[in-house]
Order: C-alpha cells, then structure tokens, then sequence
C-alpha cells in the first residue's frame, strides 16, 4: 500500500474512528486501524467488539484531489500512534507506505518521519458490515433527538444487562419508539419514519449515545437492523453495533393515561431548586415535593449535615395537598431530556409512579417511580 | 454570629479559601471553614496542614457596603456544601446566622433556606499565622514568574523530600533566586527585590506554584519566612505553608560556564519536532539529538513501535558532529519555560550536562543531564 492524502480529511477520518479503539484492549490486535486503498479510496476501520467504526478518505472530493500516488494494499497500525502523528505533523499532506508488510512509513515532507511497526491487513478478525435486515433512513437530527431523550434513563449496571439497552420498535405505521428503563425511572420517544419497516432490537444505549454523536455535520443516516447487529451509514462513515441479547420488559402498562394532580412550573426553576437541595442528598437519596394550591416546596434532610427548604416562586397546582419524595437527579435528567420552558408533572398518588411532560410535545413521556420518605 | 453578605463577594473569598481544603482528609474537622466575623469582617480559613489559607471579606469595598447586620462571632461549616450552597443560590445577598452554636441557617431571601450542621469555631485546630521573620515586598507578578520558570524542575517523586522543595535565597544584594532540580534536572531563576533581606528555605515546590495562582488580580505581595514557614499576604488574602526541612544540596558549582558547541534553534520548531517523536519514546526514555554544520536531527526508536526522524529547518550550529540523547520532556518544559522565540542549547561534550537558555535573559539558566544513549 502506497499514498499521498490531504493531511485533514485523513484526520478527520482517523479521529471518527478512533472513537471505536479500546482504552484497554482485550485482544492487542484490537489496538491497531486496519488501513485498506481500494478502488473507493482509503478505508480506515476500527473496532473495539461493541462498536466497529469504518470510513472512508475517498480519492476526490469535488473536484478536490484527496488521495493520489495510490498503490492498493492494505495493513494494520498502531491506532493512537498514527493519529497523533499525523495530528502533529505540519506538512499540507502525509505519504504513507508499507514496506515488506511490516513497516509503515509516514512522511509529511518537511522534514519529519516516522516508521511505524506494522502488520498484515489480513490479520485482523473477521467483522460483518453488511448491511442487511430492515433498512430504513432518518434524519440526523430526528435520531439523535431520540436516543438523546431516552438513552439517559437505562441502566447503568450489568445485573441486567438487557436494562443497559435502548429499546427500539417500528411497527410498520412509520414510528419509530425508544424506550429506556432502569426499573426505577423510563423514558420513551418517538419519531417519524418515512418508513413502513417492522422490527424490535435493543441497542446499549451508552453506545447509542456514542453513535449519534459521530452524525455530526451529517443530514441523513441510513439504519439496517438485522438478527445479530444495527448498522449506521452516513457520509463516507459505516457504524455498526452488536444487539443487546434477550427480552426487553413490557412497557406500555406501565405508563399511566390518567391523572388526579397536576404541577405546570418553570422547568429551570425546578432544576436550579433541585440542584441546590441535592447538594445535601447524599446519591440516591431522596427529595420530598410538597404541594398545595398556594404553596410548592422541596425538602431534603441529611443527618449528617443538615437540611434545605426550596420555595418554589412560579407554578399552578391544582387539587389537595400532595407530598411525594423522589432522587431528585431523575426528575432533573427528565427535565432536562424534555428541553422546554415549562414542564408539567402528572401525579396519581403520593406512592404512584408520576409522569413529568412537555404539555406542548406528546412524543416523549418521563416516568418516575416514587420512593419512600424518610 | 450573624450576617447578610454580598453573594458575589462570599462566593470569591469561600472559592479562594477552598484551594487549601483537602480532597481527602486525614482530620474531619479540615473539612470545615473557619468562619469568624470580627471587626475586620468575615474570617474564611481553610487548611489541609501543608497549606493555610484565610481570606477576609471587608464590611466596605470603598463605599460599597458588603456586610451589613452583623453580629460577631465563629463557627466551622463544612466547605464544599457551603460553596456549593453559595454558589448556586440565586439572590444578590446571603444571610446566614449561627444557632445555639450547632445549626448555620443559609438563606438568599428568594426562597432558598438551608440548614448546615455547624461546630464552634474553638474546636478548629490553631494554626500560627504571624508574620514573622525575614520579611520582603515583592510584585506578584515577578514572584510567579521566578516559580514558573524553575519549580517544575523539581522532584515530584518522595524519596529525598528535599528534592520536592523550591529552594529560595536572598543574600542581601536584592536577588531572590529559586532553584529546583530532581536530581537530573536543575532550573534556577533570580529576580530582582527591593530589600537586602537574608535568608535560605525550602517550600514545596507544587504547594508554591498552587500559591501564586492565588495572586491572580493582586499586584503586590508581602513574604515572610521564618524558621518554619512561609507566608503570603495580598490584598484580603494571607497564605501560609510549612517549609520543607533539610538541607538543600549545594548547586551552584554543577552549572557549567564555559561551552564547546552551540545549536542556536527556533523553540517552537524544536519543541515541535520533540513532541513528535516522542510519541514514540516510552516515559522516560531517550530522544538522540545529531547536530552537524548543515544537519540537525532528532531521532527516537522503541523496539515495539518503530523510529522516528525529525529535521530540524532552521538552526545555526558551529563546531563538529555532536550527538546528544536526552529526556525529550525535560527538553521541552526548559524550552517552554523560558518563554522565548529563540534558544540556545550550549553542551560541553556527550555525555556532560548541557544548558538551555534564552540568549536575551541571563536570570534564568535551565540545565539538563545526558541519557545514555541505546
């Protein structure tokens, strides 16, 4: 293999990829890119067995010439080492050869190169990028909204791993829903599909998250969902993530559809409240919210240091009085998720699941589970 | 006690004061300010027994009233919730009043209270913070700059404590000089100061660079040291820290004056180039630097991931072929250090020490040790 590259579009694609390697390795393979040019350009893929990242350096774009002085071939390098010398390196473009597959030669032709150890393309174990299953396309954004309002609320513990998953459903009628539970809180979000596709897949949500961050400055992701794997392709970048195993939990009962309180307030006030009477909670210790027609409060109490009082100045509560204790960081993440001005929480009973919603946007549903109070 | 304190004023002194709270503590207690508000104005003190710090917030910044309805007195709060309450609180005032010596009630009148679990302020331990001993004027600026450009050449290591230790000296000729070394390493810097005190200590060197961070908007700064320790008062702000015992070892004769060879070099360039192969050297090893009339390389190898090659553009070097291996980090922090677009890298020979400097500042002298090379 033999090339000469436009310095940035070859870190841009190393960086995209370099989100796929390992900190920590199981399999030291595992450390290296597996460089490809090929007739389509330079392929630069890395894996680290959840996710595989793989783009693409194509020889133009535009009229722009990107790669020349191509020999095809292929080999494995050090990932983080190619990346930061090339990062570092000062000329407008890097030339880079594989000498008796075993060294990889890089020159950025103002004085600096490097030779780094290198092996065999074919080395590296087999991964399956094909896309097949149920395909549909998104928008960008639209996806990104989605995990971004849901993913937050799965499990965070391996105890049950199907819990870590976000939980992903088209039933053919051109939504697509989220849904993400930790078994204490959920969060579900739907979206539009211009897509008649029908299928159930879990994905780990923190991995999601990672996903649609690498969408960036991309309009449209094209998504196949096949038995073992979820495959994302965007501009000249193919994602693909192994599914979560197993049966994810029934959810749509849980969700109740009427309520007997209602609390409409202004979403960063109940935040800030929140954030400051959680510096006394200790993790996962609750908050009460007290409320009356004239009156809403935040307490919370820790023994050992103390305890706060939020009067809360702006809302509209209707109904008796009502207290209900909660982690506080659950209804902040819910808050946050719902990204608007005025949010409304529905209540049934004080030790009742409650639900706190955009009143303006019917496509995302937060749901909290009480605790007890102390 | 009992007061009503401009938030934005409270907020910086706790902030400042927080710098000396321990991130684990070995006594409970040091995890409380000690607030007293006495006819100067609000005490804050802070300490983790290797760094005082006690801040004064004024009743007047000019004619601007800050504290108001005060009635004196002491307690121990604990530091982070404090600021943190403080922090986050959205009223322009805070009150806060000590009850029956147990409870600090916290509240910014719009709605925010907040009940801390308090001690009496006897039960702080005493910490002596006289101003005592030799005792100078120096501009805060100068004094940064004498501990930026030598403290990171000490140990960080705790083998020979001495060697974590900035040693300073004045001998009454209005020069204070810092030196730091960590045994293969030395940096020394003088400045000038307007008094013939006469003294030599030893201060932790990490604990002083935390310390002149601190003077960031202060323009002067009065140093005392005595026989066991240091201390700094700018502006409402005093800082005290316990010297280091021991005797420094005598460096003054190891700084060679006279050279054989001279490589006048850009400092970016180098420091450039010197980054880059060290991508390759695993900590602490070697780069090898080869310098001829018309050459100049740098060179690094690691059997694992291969070699680099760096050349260097612009250089001017007088004198045969000379190769040099070295730490490539201690190269680059002397080079940074002395803050200039142009070095010189002035050897003897091989393997002796060879000095880094700035050929328009003679106050500042970085000196480095020779590697083997492999």
């Amino acid at each position: 293999m033999r090339f000469t590259i436009n310095k940035e579009a070859f870190l841009k694609a190393l960086t995209t990829v370099g989100h796929a390697i390992p900190a920590k390795p199981v399999i030291a393979l595992l450390t290296n890119f597996r460089l490809e040019l090929n007739e389509k350009g330079l392929e630069i893929l890395g894996s680290d067995n959840e996710i595989t990242i793989r783009s693409t350096v194509p020889y133009k774009i535009g009229q722009i010439e990107v790669i020349r002085g191509a020999g095809l071939g292929g080999a494995l390098v050090n990932a983080h080492m190619l990346t930061e010398i090339v990062r570092r390196m000062e000329g407008d473009e890097i030339s880079m050869e594989i000498i008796d597959d075993s060294v990889a030669k890089i020159d950025d032709g103002t004085g600096s190169s490097f030779r780094l150890i290198s092996a065999k393309a074919e080395e590296y174990p087999d991964i399956d990028l094909e896309e097949d299953g149920q395909v549909f396309e998104a928008k960008c954004d639209a996806l990104t909204l989605l995990v971004d309002q849901s993913a937050f609320a799965a499990s965070t513990k391996d105890q049950r791993p199907i819990l870590t998953a976000l939980n992903l459903e088209a039933a053919g009628d051109g939504q697509l829903i989220a849904t993400a539970t930790d078994s204490a809180r959920l969060a579900r979000k739907s979206i539009h599909i211009d897509s008649d596709v029908r299928f159930r897949c879990n994905v780990k949500a923190r991995i999601f998250s990672d996903i649609v961050r690498l969408f960036e400055g991309s309009e449209y992701v094209k998504v196949a969902i096949s038995a073992s794997k979820a495959l994302f392709s965007f501009d000249n970048t193919v994602v693909a993530t192994r599914l979560v195993a197993g049966d994810y939990p029934v959810t749509k009962a849980i969700i109740p559809t009427s309520f007997n309180y209602f609390l409409e307030v202004n979403a960063q006030e109940l935040v800030n409240a929140m954030g400051r009477v959680s510096i006394l909670s200790e993790k996962d210790s609750a908050v009460k919210l007290s409320m009356r027609e004239d009156e809403c409060e935040i307490y919370a109490k820790n023994e050992r240091s103390g305890s706060a009082n939020e009067r809360i100045q702006t809302f509209s509560f209707n109904g008796e009085r009502l207290e209900v204790s909660f982690n506080p960081q659950f209804v902040i993440d819910a808050i946050k998720a719902l990204r608007a001005d005025d949010v409304t929480l529905c209540f049934q009973a004080e030790m009742k699941p409650f639900v706190v919603k955009n009143p303006r946007d019917d496509s995302i549903v937060e749901l909290i589970t009480p605790m007890r109070t102390y």
